[in-house]
């Protein structure tokens, strides 16, 4: 175990010291970068038992599993009953079933349910993001009832943003600030104090969906009801960070048809698993993009010359319409750009569009012209740049929303996919073009 | 102004109810709906002055900049005073330089001397992000003192997330929960209960890391600190949601070399101004891929088939280049990898980039051989399609590093500027072989 010591973040001398003068997040990011023997040891020997919950919770799921594997039942219900009760449903998630189900018969019987009950949620859904520590009172109740509980539970900062006023049949009525608590006279019932339009979201939502209501809204938690408005628990907005990155994150691996790879952990099969199936679909486009010029063998052996600009036809086109297409595939996961804009956007598009293929078509022309000094080629290609790009433009704008429409994540249209589909039109109208002026080509 | 009405959301019967009903968040969203004439009418007409500043505080600057020179500057100054200092130095900033001048000579003297102060830091430093609102005691204080003066003052949910320790001299050197705060002995002094490994940022530090800091360690609020560890200010958690959000988007459009337009706002012209200088780059480029072809003019017209594989060839180079390249301009962005991690992930893109490129290769002779039944050509192709990936891999994945290392922004190369060198290089390995094995392809 000495070579532990290399991998120690900067000045740190011993593996104790940093163990015991860090932070739960950074013990969790150096234990990640361990082998499992190193994890094991140090979990063993070196890190103190009343830390394990808070270092576990910052841990990935590949981790988690692992050492769900590698700890006890009994020990792994101690761990979760230190744990929030949003963190220990994620660990249970990654736990193999048998696990779980001892796990949780180990657990106090309310603990277990209330987690049986998480589990249950999608985690794409507030249901999988919302823990059930949170503050509610009955409408009746009075300021100064409140203000004594308060007191006499202490909670942690995470749940005093907001007071829940629910009724006695666990409706969500109204919301409170510790403020206007403090204000209140103490004899006051909430209901005449609480502000009832409160910002609320269903435990089925979609994760994204709620992050932009906090991201809209700057909430710093959000409670969440069941389809009887009964309230289920809350969403802090510690959680919803972590969504937006991992969301994020998401969408630009998808539009560069790719998936993150860690080779080290996952090893390299799957690494490959990732990429070679989109990699073999653009194969076959691109393939039939081949297939476009072939048939046109004849009119490039008269005139090969036309093979130069192959390149600038099949780039510019993919470019322009990635652009347009990653405007509305972003403007659609931030909710900036909604399905009801798609024809005035598609308006804006053109006409910045319609500007650009003139300016690119006639600049390409003009080097034709300078490069072959044959005007006609010159005017083929200038055409066929300006007619591919406003296809381009087009088809990069049309599509997300299409997708959109029809339920399927407009991120997965993105760049490789439409750059193939732009080449083999731009191709086919190059060389339709040229094949139709050709006697005047020679 | 009979046409507003159209553009309420769903359910509202008129203007008057929406605006009553409404969060402030929601009536800026459908003011940034409307024409100038609109706005103007429905602050003046409609919108009740109590929540003037509220609603301002979620406009984006455009409309800010319109308002500041729409109110008269003692009206400027009573919304400035409503607002949380964070917001008021965003509506200053956006403001033009008259304004704000005059502006801050009506306001009370120590609120403008902090507006100031505020303005002063980049926008996209902590600095631009911290707000003036906090909860500072002195280390020798006792839990009782602060305890009343909490009561006394009654904070706003955002700022008793953590309360901070300073001493005489302002310097940050410890932190406390409220919670702590409750548990303690009312006579106890702050510094024997509080915790003194504070995370803290410096004032001058990149947005983008403080976001990383929230993320990693699921903070509510992070203190800010000069150079001489005084406390300047804190960041709340709400306003580095957006940060993050924003970030993703502009890494994402610069990835596509592009940037949001909306011409709708901002006319025609700065849409195209802001996508054509990256397209003419880009057009150079590809002609330059379009020169390699001209160079190989007499192999091509020797064997025409050539030309067949020259799009799969520019295409899948560049598919399998922003592969590599989007998870390193990724990783380094959320700060997945760094640096340091530089030849480890490199070794593994290319394990992951060989095993591809055998693959792909191999198919992509198969074909050839099978359309042209030339086993030369096949082998010409499928030789190409292996260097040119195995290029691709290593230019996708070390170039980012490179912008990375000299302090240039990684998501610039990204796409098509990597995408137009591999189609180079790729068409210069295809026509190099061909001429090389040129007696035997015919």
């Amino acid at each position: 175990m000495e070579k532990l010591k290399e991998q120690l973040p900067d000045g740190f001398e011993s593996l104790e010291l940093f163990l015991e003068e860090s932070y739960p997040a950074d013990i969790a990011d150096f234990l990640s970068k361990l082998d499992e023997e190193e994890v094991k040891y140090i979990f063993r020997e070196k890190l103190p038992r009343e830390i394990w919950s808070e270092v576990i919770s910052y841990l990935d799921h590949d981790l988690m599993y692992f050492l769900s594997r590698f700890f006890s039942e009994s020990e792994l219900s101690d761990i979760l009953s230190d744990m929030h009760p949003d963190d220990a449903a994620d660990f249970l998630g990654s736990m193999p079933v048998g696990k779980v189900k001892e796990t949780l018969n180990l657990l106090r019987t309310n603990k277990a349910s209330e987690l049986k009950r998480l589990l249950g949620y999608d985690d794409e859904s507030a249901g999988g993001l919302m823990t059930t520590e949170y503050l509610a009172f009955y409408s009746d109740q009075t300021a100064q009832q409140v203000l004594e509980k308060l007191r006499e539970i202490s909670p942690d900062a995470e749940m005093i943003y907001y007071i829940y006023v629910i009724s006695r049949t666990k409706e969500l009525v109204g919301v409170l600030s510790v403020r206007q608590l403090l204000a209140a006279q103490p004899d006051i019932l909430l209901e005449e104090i609480m502000n009832n339009n409160v910002i609320k979201v269903s435990v089925n939502l979609d994760r994204e969906e709620v992050a932009h209501i906090f991201a809209k809204y700057d909430l710093l938690a959000l409670p969440v009801v069941n389809n009887k408005n009964q309230l289920m628990g809350i969403i802090t907005v510690d959680d919803v960070i972590d969504v937006i990155e991992e969301e994020a994150t998401e969408d630009i691996y998808k539009m560069a048809a790719t998936a993150d790879i860690n080779v080290e952990r996952n090893g390299l099969l799957s690494g490959v698993k990732k990429r070679i199936p989109w990699l073999l679909i653009l194969l076959v486009g691109d393939l039939m993009s081949g297939t476009v010029i072939r048939n046109f063998e004849t009119p490039l052996q008269q005139v090969v010359a036309l093979a130069f600009f192959i390149p600038v036809l099949m780039d510019m086109g993919g470019n322009v319409g990635t652009q347009s297409l990653t405007v509305v595939v972003r403007g659609l996961a931030t909710g900036e750009l909604h399905f009801s804009r798609f024809w005035s956007h598609l308006w804006e598009e053109l006409k910045v569009g319609i500007v650009m293929a003139l300016i690119l078509g006639s600049s390409l022309s003009v080097v034709a012209l300078l490069w072959q000094d044959n005007p006609v080629l010159g005017l083929i290609v200038g055409i066929s740049m300006f007619i591919t790009l406003v296809t381009a433009i087009i088809a990069g704008t049309t599509i997300p929303f299409i997708m959109e429409a029809i339920g399927a994540d407009p991120a997965v249209a993105a760049g490789p996919f439409i750059t193939t589909l732009i080449d083999m039109s731009g191709l086919f109208i190059y060389f339709t073009l040229a094949t139709l002026l050709m006697e005047k080509l020679l």
